[in-house]
């Protein structure tokens, strides 16, 4: 007899630079892997082989820069073809799905971080997810003068990394206030210590793990 | 003492496959050349580095094929960094912008060809041209069955070019509609003798040579 599987749960990890995410996605992978949850993990602008493409394009310092127009537009261009060949196929098979940013980091950098328009980013939503929005947020909330210092330890900066401090401040800023009175969403102080983030994230999953049976 | 020269004539160019449009854009060429009428010549999508490698995703058969929003926001990408990049800065120092297709194709070929919503594309028009529309817009009409037989013969079909005829009989009737009644439109007979077809294009264009003086 088959079993019938409820839809998947959609988790996006959402924050700043050098805020942990990995680290805490890891950890969390743990988690799944020990309850039999069946996952992808995947992350934004990325996920498929054009959205790749796409990505590079977006964070390359060759060349000119793309316009804001143009950089929104590649942004939701890379997150329709992921919805439509890895997000939604998952979440129907009951596959849950662990994504590194989602459209929260649209509005924080493109609307807040760059000033565009967020009633553009709200119509441009609207075509793209047709009402699909993560289960559960993760927003890894640091100081920007702390995670920028983490960042520029690890690896080269992309085109986005090296905006300026204030900017990153626009950004957290706009994560806070889309957190704001949204119960999708779930505020983690990133300047803990590990153990105590992943303390945090155990306790905030645990209700999730406990909706269903996987067997 | 400086000369004010008015702002440059944005004409565009549109049809179906194999419908001599490269034919008559050298024609045009020469007809600018000889009134030493400053121009440039770009092409949608591309004409910009970040535009031609968008235009490369768009028409590759390899992977997955984006999906009709994917595509639609990558097209309109390449468009807002097109018109920021090359058409808005050319059309403001005086020169003119002569354009192998344009947003009309876009209704023609994703919202007609592929039935996708025509109202998405009028936002996203709206998003990205800010009022920015052709003075003059060159419909190079003819029978889609003809037209692809010569695209066949010229080169290798690419994504778009491989689709079955009654997708083209949809564009055709995409770019009929969008003409009727539009005084931007000039719908040319593409059946036509190359000579009669020329004849046609000089008698359209001479008035807007008349428009100013070229020294």
């Amino acid at each position: 007899m088959a079993t019938l599987r409820s839809e998947g749960k959609f988790i996006t990890l959402e924050g700043g630079e050098g805020a942990g995410k990995s680290t805490s996605r890891e950890f969390i992978v743990e988690l799944l892997d020990a309850r039999n949850i069946p996952f992808v993990q995947t992350r934004e602008p990325g996920g498929t082989a054009l959205s790749e493409a796409l990505r590079s394009l977006l964070l390359t310092k060759e060349g000119p820069a793309p316009s804001v127009e143009a950089e929104l537009l590649m942004i939701f261009a890379a997150r329709a073809q992921h919805l439509h060949e890895i997000i939604e196929p998952a979440l129907a098979e009951g596959t849950w799905v662990l994504c590194d940013r989602f459209t929260d980091a649209t509005y924080a950098y493109q609307g807040f971080g760059r000033g565009y328009n967020l009633s553009a980013i709200e119509l441009l939503e609207q075509m793209v997810q047709k009402g699909r929005h993560p289960d559960l947020t993760l927003l890894f909330d640091l100081d920007p003068g702390i995670g920028i210092e983490r960042a520029r330890k690890r690896a080269e900066l992309d085109r986005f990394e090296e905006e300026e401090l204030a900017f990153f401040e626009r950004v957290r800023d706009g994560y806070l206030t889309r957190a704001k009175g949204n119960p999708r969403f779930v505020v983690i102080d990133a300047a803990q210590p590990v153990n105590v983030v992943q303390r945090a994230l155990q306790k905030t999953l645990e209700p999730y793990f406990g909706s269903e049976f996987h067997g």
